[in-house]
């Protein structure tokens, strides 16, 4: 980046949390806080975290895994253990909140509910994530990223309008569901830190609920009004915008899909110059918007009609030429590729001691301008830093962690 | 909730931003701390943010705006105008943060830099939201949700599997590039003032650059590690997931779609025993998820065929006797009426002066446990509380707020 990095420290130096979590929720919540400079400590049981098992493996080692444990502390714990309880209350003391995402009531089965995590710190910050939250009449039932957009609403929008094709709303392809409720608990925790933190602030802990399923709810923008005053159901709209043509997706020659806006009178009419039908221009049933929504299938069929003719890169170039927005749908092969990503390190590689070469990771968001910008190491393997964390923050000798080790609790 | 409100206030109270912004990304930040407590300012120009005429209106008021910009003071600003530079410097002084998210350059134009603002307060925070970033070769490009959403790799997923229709990917049905942003900036802003305003910290004002593309981006799991090293173009997986079978959306009798996720083998049993094709259980071809998965698409058909034969209701009941995970796909009927979302207050009525009856909103995200958990007010008109704000922060009189209205300034 072209920014100067100075003598400053990241933004979060100073902050440590602990991560009692797994899957994807709770550890995208502080793989973000990571980026930003906390010290995350992330207590995984001896055979890790499940999540480790996803997506490609190389010897074994799950490439995804490199970025989203990477920043983070691992120790070992096995929480079944009876000695597991202590040892977790004797690691708070140091920590300023404590991040979760088993199912409600787990915790505090294992003796960790937020009441007794305080008897070790009284103004620690506790966040749960969870499906369908801590309280109300669903709370024990299971839910994962999925379900979490099916019940939000977001599932039902990402089709094609009712009546197009024989087949399901799609997945977005990533648990957005999880990754967001992992923004809003991170959000929350910083929340209630500067609250407690500041110096006329009230000094509290806090404890946070954050469902999967409301986070995903608090995206669906007019959704709630407009169907509690009107009835509205909010239908999804396919590649299109149920209110505005010309704009969707538009094949290319070469299988890619080519974004354009042109619902506007000039661009419609500059769209039209490009592809050859100036005779639309101001046409009956191509006048305005609202005749041109009317006719937006037909409209699309003809734009496509010419779409298909062009490659992806040539397409972007006649569209930019003529100043119509525009922009390819971009595969991992177009961002890996793509000059600004590269520029503000939002692709790049990290070096990783599980592989034999580093690994293409994404960047930090969001950039704290002047900050240091820097992935401070890959994902860990399993424990890396048990002894480590124990020695530093609870006094303990090789021995003792030995022990420890024998027993079975670490 | 069931919740103890106690005597608590808010966790963002005594917060203060002041957000120049318009449209989705930047007034959706200020939203979500407006929510938590919150004193957020909100410049509009006269004639207000144009996204007071998005979505369904009554009587020229929209009901989106009713939850977008609830819990915030409205005050009119002519940016264009003068004497518009000096008011806002007037008002720095009062407030923590500024959120803004017009085109890189902008704001500076109009002699509102980073660095102009920190003259009349040091240590203020700034938070950019753009569609490309504040820095790199694309900066100055236009770009809105839907090309955020594009060229951050979402889009490309939200679609059935390449050769299994002739239509786009589909738009997710909300701007998730906008909203997402919204959140990285927020949780920004919250990093940068804990880190500011605690006893041990650094005392500096930052500036915190997000993009769209880069928010979404940021959600990708594993796609640039597994491209990076294999070569692995991650590929949409339509309503299914490319690794685990059965598992997708199937349709009801009545029009609805339902999740069902029955891809472990005590799962699979209990699924091919409700629907009556006990002879698949550990026959060739469904014997293990790797078979199954090779076979998706028929087992689709065949569970596509039994679920058609019931209503939603039958359906979600049967599934849950069998222990199979499923949910409806929620719409915002399915919404409203979810007792799950109205014991959590997160479906809720709010007066609004603007319309003749409360007005559906949703609820709080992320929930503090134990604060007055409230929608403070709804979305207010353009400029409400102008001479409020002069009033309280500037100590301007009726005569100097009459001035500034008179000379076009306010």
């Amino acid at each position: 980046m072209a920014e100067d990095a100075g003598e400053t420290q990241q933004v979060l130096a100073g902050l440590r949390v602990l991560e009692i979590g797994h899957f994807v929720a709770a550890p995208f919540a502080t793989r973000i806080l990571a980026d930003l400079g906390a010290d995350i400590i992330k207590v995984e049981p001896p055979e890790g975290d499940p999540a480790r098992q996803w997506g490609e493996q190389i010897d074994g080692k799950s490439l995804w895994w490199s970025m989203h444990a990477r920043g983070k502390r691992s120790i070992t714990v096995n929480l079944k253990h009876p000695k597991a309880r202590e040892l977790i209350l004797s690691l708070v003391p140091h920590c300023d909140a404590v991040i979760e995402n088993f199912r409600p009531g787990q915790l505090a089965k294992l003796g960790l509910s937020p009441e007794t995590l305080r008897t070790a710190r009284p103004d620690l910050i506790v966040a749960h994530i969870s499906g369908y939250g801590q309280t109300g009449p669903y709370r024990d039932r299971a839910a994962f990223g999925v379900i979490g957009e099916a019940i939000g609403g977001l599932r039902y929008l990402t089709d094609h309008p009712p009546g197009t094709v024989d087949l399901p709303p799609v997945r977005v392809g990533v648990s957005v569901g999880d990754s967001v409720s992992g923004l809003y608990a991170a959000l929350g925790v910083l929340a209630a830190l500067w609250q407690r933190d500041r110096a006329a602030g009230d000094g509290r802990g806090r404890t946070i609920d954050v469902a999967l399923t409301e986070s995903m709810l608090s995206l669906m923008e007019g959704m709630l009004p407009e169907y509690g005053a009107l009835g509205k159901v909010k239908q999804p709209g396919g590649g299109g915008i149920a209110t505005a043509a010309p704009t969707n997706a538009y094949p290319s020659a070469d299988g890619a899909w080519i974004l354009i806006a042109a619902n506007s009178e000039p661009l419609f009419a500059r769209l039209m110059t490009l592809i050859g039908r100036t005779d639309l221009i101001g046409a009956p049933g191509y006048d305005g918007n609202q005749q041109r929504v009317a006719n937006s299938a037909t409209l699309d069929a003809l734009i496509g009609d010419w779409s298909r003719q062009h490659s992806a890169t040539a397409l972007v170039a006649l569209l930019e030429q003529a100043d119509i927005p525009s922009s390819k749908v971009y595969t991992a092969a177009d961002i890996a590729a793509d000059p600004q990503y590269r520029a503000r390190g939002m692709v790049r590689e990290v070096a990783d001691p599980g592989f034999d070469r580093p690994v293409l990771h994404g960047g930090v968001v969001p950039h704290m301008v002047g900050d240091p910008d820097a992935v401070r190491w890959a994902g860990p393997a399993i424990g890396t830093h048990t002894g480590e964390v124990l020695g530093e923050l609870l006094g303990l000798d090789d021995a003792a962690i030995a022990a420890l080790r024998r027993d079975g609790v670490i």
